[in-house]
């Protein structure tokens, strides 16, 4: 297995066979790429994984049910910025719809249902969905397999983010080379619960649908959904992974390759999901919050979240201020027991409380360490053996900046 | 019954009878007034709630045993701010006891027991005791039943407030007149949960320790417990209630005074509640979250906790942006289920969401109406009977600026 997500951009190599790609700008936004389609020239089998917000996007909606008609086997992907179609009611469930039905028309006759359909964007305005329809017949002569047709794909798909996220890993299986890469966007509105706000991925391998989903659930889980930005879940989370078994490799049962592809996977979901972090609106810096010895994992998550939610802890980390008590504060009004008398900090790589006390240490030092690109924070409760982590970025005055500016 | 905290200071007449006051430098903070004392000259009933966080300041563990050995029955607060005496192991304990029993004995021989301690400020660093404990004699001598003592008090007891905070309000009891007077600390690390930062009231009523403990709960829930600035609950919060009877009035059961006195309290609390919000960190204007058509009290509870806490949110707020679609999404991710296209919400007193879907609405005018100091905020779930209020204010830039701020 090899992940290539230190490179700016994918390489031929990385790209998965038979899949293209294309990107306009139809109009939802002023001037930036605003439309994206991923297409597997061959059907393909993909597993999704929504958003739980009780309040749910139209294309969310429609995907779910083409889901379930298609039986798992898609062929495109369209996604706008610029809007989110929710709370846009009979007239949003009729633009996702219509979308599918004009892009699968313009594929050669397939069924709508092989089309998924994402939007992103500002939630409860109308989306006048004549310009993507309109977009739609160009769009799709210019799709391409290459790395600069994935690339637009990329950005196409991106609203406050201010650099497009994508991460690409190969392994063999049966001794044939498989190829994933994906790219996701997301930089507020961010705390995953069940996906992240979007992210598609795409491979060469072929697997049935049940294992593509279990392998999705299996990477997202501990990736985008340990993830938070603002703590603030989306209605329109989403991610997509299609496999259109074009390398000739095919993963049929959990032994056989599948372990290599599941880490290959995993590797590509946890660098698409740190991207998203460190691009989090107005972030300076990535904090790894990781809590163990709690009771359960399960009470680690919750402490670990609280802390990465918390509004003081983060403006410390903006101004890289060792202030261990605000992380100490925010454990302790998590909802879960545990003797703060017992707990150890470590911040930065630096002992800083032992026993629930300052543990002596050198402030400037700590403070200069803080600076870096990431700060990893261990909260040790001493009481068990239920750990997490957890991702999250500082809250700066330009997070305010960029989100208390009037819409218009 | 009056409430009075539309002054700038209280009147000689709205102290109530048998309280003195004072307020030191004792070199905790730099520059300013960090401690204070508030004496009932005879024996007091009080009630008081603590912070629920895990991590529990030492004065808050020291107040509560001495609660439990007095049988409610207190003579004394002292309070300091510049230090929350929090992590802060045996030496912490150690320190808020010796402040009890120094101020107990400079008192003319009392038991320590009937002393409440208090702290504020950073957590985790130690305290300088002996900075309290030599500023204490003279402090007690300079200690008068005047509103410019009480007035000192007030200010003695903050941290990044820019304003001390009072409300008084009287009513009659049997013939007799009662007052009640109080003032509160809180900016950040706000979100208390059975009490705030700090508050501080005195009433000249006699009321015995049950009645009153009922009393101060009726009062808190609706008023402390509704705010919040940060969602960070604090290690220190604390309110405590002195009644000494000075009045002459007294109010022995449920009749008699008793809801004139209740409705009195209520108004103190909620006035300085309000006046927390108001002064939260870095904020503009307050906004009051209303949720109504839950299924259940506790259901509105939770999403109107959580949009108060969402910070997209509230930086929309900061701006003055009319942005529903962050309210519904907020709501979604409550862990409430609901269905959305049900919901109405109204902004500033403007109708903007209707049934889950944009209502068309002048945007200019519900930008401008959103710049006042006060936006009330209504989400009418429209299946059942559950409601709920809370009251927090915008994330502005300031409040970035004044939490990563570095420490030293």
């Amino acid at each position: 297995m090899s992940a290539s997500a230190a490179k700016i951009h994918p390489s031929a190599s990385d790209l998965p066979r038979g899949f293209t790609f294309a990107a306009a700008h139809c109009g939802l936004k002023k001037y930036k790429l605003d439309l994206g389609i991923l297409v597997s020239e061959t059907p393909a089998v993909a597993a999704a994984m929504f958003t739980t917000n009780q309040v749910v996007a139209a294309p969310v909606i429609v995907s779910r049910a083409h889901f379930k008609k298609s039986r798992n086997k898609m062929r495109a992907v369209i996604v706008n910025s610029g809007n989110a179609n929710c709370c846009s009611g009979e007239e949003g469930l009729a633009a996702s719809e219509t979308t599918a039905s004009k892009l699968a028309q313009e594929l050669g006759g397939l069924d709508p249902s092989q089309i998924l359909v994402c939007s992103t964007g500002v939630i409860g305005a109308p989306l006048r969905v004549e310009k993507i329809l309109d977009a739609l017949p160009q769009l799709l002569r210019s799709r391409r397999s290459d790395v600069t047709s994935f690339d637009e794909f990329s950005r196409a798909i991106m609203t406050t983010d201010t650099r497009s996220k994508w991460a690409g890993a190969k392994c063999r299986v049966g001794g044939k080379q498989v190829r994933i890469l994906g790219c996701a966007k997301g930089s507020g509105m961010i705390q995953p619960n069940m996906a992240t706000m979007l992210a598609f991925l795409a491979t060469d391998a072929a697997i049935p649908g049940a294992l593509l989903s279990r392998l999705l659930r299996a990477a997202v889980l501990p990736s985008f959904n340990c993830i938070t930005v603002d703590g603030d879940t989306s209605t329109n989370d989403t991610v997509l992974l299609l496999a259109n078994g074009e390398s000739g490799a095919s993963i049929r049962t959990e032994g056989d390759g599948y372990k290599s592809f599941g880490d290959a996977l995993k590797s590509v979901c946890k660098s698409l999901a740190l991207a998203i972090v460190s691009d989090g609106e107005g972030a300076q810096r990535v904090i790894e919050i990781e809590v163990r010895g709690a009771s359960s994992d399960k009470a680690a998550d919750q402490i670990a979240r609280t802390i990465a939610n918390s509004p003081l802890v983060k403006t410390a980390f903006a101004g890289a201020d060792p202030n261990w008590g605000r992380i100490l504060a925010a454990a302790g009004r998590a909802g879960v027991p545990f003797n703060y008398e017992r707990v150890d900090i470590r911040l930065a790589g630096m002992e800083v409380c032992r026993r629930g006390r300052e543990y002596p240490f050198d402030e400037q030092l700590a403070h200069e360490k803080m600076l870096a690109q990431h700060v990893p924070v261990l909260v040790d409760l001493r009481a068990g053996e239920g750990s997490a982590h957890i991702w999250t970025c500082d809250l700066t005055r330009e997070y305010v900046h960029i989100n208390a500016s009037y819409r218009t």
